[in-house]
């Protein structure tokens, strides 16, 4: 019995259609204002069925923070210099880089705006990423500032900044925040 | 000459409206997932006709744009203990106790999904009031942190754990941030 193509490749199908949905969430997001993002505008644009996306995603605030999750994880790379600070400064200062894309701040806000209280898929990554750099110095010096505390001095004030605030962030600001967190 | 009641109270009417109209706004959100706020909702929750909404907001950006800023003004009152650290730690306190708010988050949350790319007209008032209380402190002591670093150091993290993440704020913890920040 041979099998169809479908069913030889599983998930192949159904990841070409997330791979199509995520994309036209950004080029919509990219291209209009947020009020003009809807599920049926975007079903047209990813060329599905808009019942595909109600059964998949439920709702915009669901597929919106899938497409938040995707986009915003694994796109920085850790650094490894063998310095806390240099390994902190090298990856707050890409922070700031993608924060400043207006297409990141676009599904930022769309995420958060669409999302229910309490959490955006957004940061995660960030944060497992500070704890892992943070978890490195620890084996290799024997001490390093706790994942929280250095949450709110570093990925407070770079969200902060980018969300609220019209203020661009200059080329050193992320090394200002490493320093007034570390001296 | 007897001027009609509406002429004698320039603008009574126009209050009226802006009153009704930003009450239904909060309502509607305290009420419902932000993706069914629309400006016919607003309208018929406020018992008025949708074209004076589009005229006088434009869009709903710009409206929630005027909630937010109407409702996140004058909110919290500027302590003056005679010490900076008690001042910071005063007023950081309100503003998480704000944040813990599930209408606030909403309202917050809302404006800033609807809003065009930078900028939300959440926190200015938060930043003028920040800047009052280290005004005072540099008149009174000689010197004091400059507001950017300070923003940085207590409007960040607060506002960035009430929008990114789940963790809801320790008591201790906004005392923990203007320690952090003078110390």
């Amino acid at each position: 019995m041979t099998a169809s193509p479908t069913n030889t490749r599983p998930g192949g199908r159904s990841a070409r259609v997330r791979a199509d949905v995520h994309r036209a969430v950004q080029e919509l997001l990219a291209e209009e204002p947020a009020e003009a993002l809807t599920l049926p505008a975007i079903a047209t644009r990813a060329g599905v069925h808009p019942t595909t996306l109600y059964r998949r995603w439920g709702s915009m605030a669901e597929l919106l923070g899938d497409v938040a999750t995707s986009r915003f994880s694994g796109d920085i790379v850790v650094p490894d210099t063998g310095s806390l600070r240099e390994d902190l400064e090298r990856w707050a200062t890409d922070v700031a880089t993608d924060l400043a894309d207006p297409d990141v701040l676009a599904l930022m806000r769309a995420a958060i705006g669409s999302g229910p209280t309490g959490g955006c898929a957004c940061t995660a990554d960030r944060h497992a990423q500070l704890a892992a750099i943070l978890d490195r110095a620890r084996s290799r010096d024997g001490s390093a500032p706790e994942v929280g505390p250095a949450s709110d001095a570093l990925l407070g004030p770079l969200y902060y900044r980018a969300i609220f605030t019209n203020t661009p962030a200059e080329p050193g600001w992320p090394r200002e925040l490493v320093k007034a967190m570390l001296d």
